[in-house]
């Protein structure tokens, strides 16, 4: 699917990573950006208790956190330099309980217009090496066109 | 609104508020549950840096996560002793940079059947007690009968 | 609520009447529009054997039609004289069956702004003057600047 | 994906398309179901001036009732021989306008619960044979056991 996406920034990928190191928030859930490519982006989450709804599972928030991070940087990769992306909307369907080593939010475009985004993101229990589809989710990101990424201010 | 709903269980307050408690992600953020009623819920998180995205607002899987326990536990203070609450799904749109010393999930449940459960969220920022509608939610919940909402295992 | 509206085009009524007209589908349904006010909306659509699922009630796409129409239009009479309006996405829960005489969606818009706009809608199925709420839905609208509502071309 | 599907009615296909036969909403539009397998639905319907919206595409609502009832019957499709199927809710988001000669919903069963179940359907815009992605969508669906799929009363 990649092949059809038009890459308007050759330094996407260093764009991407520059403000995922950004979100605070990432750091302090533990997250790692673990792949960029033209429309597409994957974030993985390893398990602690901070992390745990009341079963003792991932938190339907963090499964939350993990679509809309990992489809509103699938979308990113594919902006401008000079670009800022800001979520619109984002659903997610839970499948299953968060229950697993690790959490993977795997997203792609779905469809890249001037001004609007749409990215399709699922996310995967991970426990010994085997992935169970846990969440799929479907969001609406929009360009924000000349404005840094960076601080506000 | 409150008066239409039906109580299956006088002590929900409790209830909720001990489902809540058993929750790491919600001390990890540091949120307070600080209102329930019946087929109401209302949880406020203050502001700090680990909350953030990439422009030093709250990060919107904070306000997602907000808008999802708020709406579970709305619905779940309308549901029997002994039952317990997922989310099946949820939607969140963004109205407006989560920009503020406090986020404040307000929800009420739009309908509760006997299986599933509807719950609307408003997710507010905060400052010098002025309100702004930062989101708004409409979520899906399922009542799982006889199963106890503590710990698996 | 319709207070805190900005009106940019005092004909708004006038205007969201005549692209109505021009929708083939809601003649072929039969819908009539019956209230425009500034960010609200209100459609109502009797019921006939055409408009059926399965088990003889309203279908769920004539639901999601209603919603998706009243929604634009709240949000459509907020724009200018020179404004066209799509609808980005939308979701619609279902509360009950579509079981009465008519439906109505009564829509409001929750948020105006430049480029997007959100509208929240709910969808009753009346009997007798008594109302159900059936179903309920929350939208992501999109103003085109300068472009004509009529037929293209 | 199919093969992953289990079959719990071999007469599946019979099923879902008296099901769809006795939809007067399907008749009024022309649309037609033209695949049906486990786990998937696939429903055509011609373009007509009757189906549109004000710029003479096919309407928004046309779109949404293609995503439900396909998503609908994918789902139907893996339920039991006395089963019925609900939509419990749905998201549709609209990526290209829908102008084509006729439109097509494909869609796929995500995850087959035992209550619940998720599709995902695109809609295809199609002209001279060439399909443009015109909507996707992400939906809830509810089985209920042992209630005839046909006329209620």
């Amino acid at each position: 699917m990649s092949s059809a996406y038009q890459v308007r920034d050759p330094a996407f990928e260093q764009r991407v990573r520059a403000s995922f190191a950004r979100q605070g928030f990432m750091r302090f859930l533990g997250a790692e950006l673990t792949r960029v490519a033209p429309g597409e982006c994957e974030i993985e989450l390893p398990y602690r208790e901070e992390l745990s709804q009341q079963h003792g599972y991932f938190h339907g928030g963090v499964i939350a956190t993990l679509a809309d991070n990992a489809g509103g940087y699938a979308g990113f990769s594919l902006m401008a330099a000079g670009d800022s992306v800001l979520t619109v909307e984002f659903k997610v369907n839970i499948l299953a309980p968060g229950h697993g080593e690790r959490l993977v939010g795997r997203a792609h475009v779905k469809r890249a217009g001037r001004t609007l985004t749409v990215a399709q993101t699922d996310i995967l229990a991970v426990t010994d090496g085997r992935e169970t589809l846990c969440a799929t989710a479907l969001q609406t990101l929009m360009r924000l066109a000349d404005r840094s990424d960076g601080p506000v201010g």
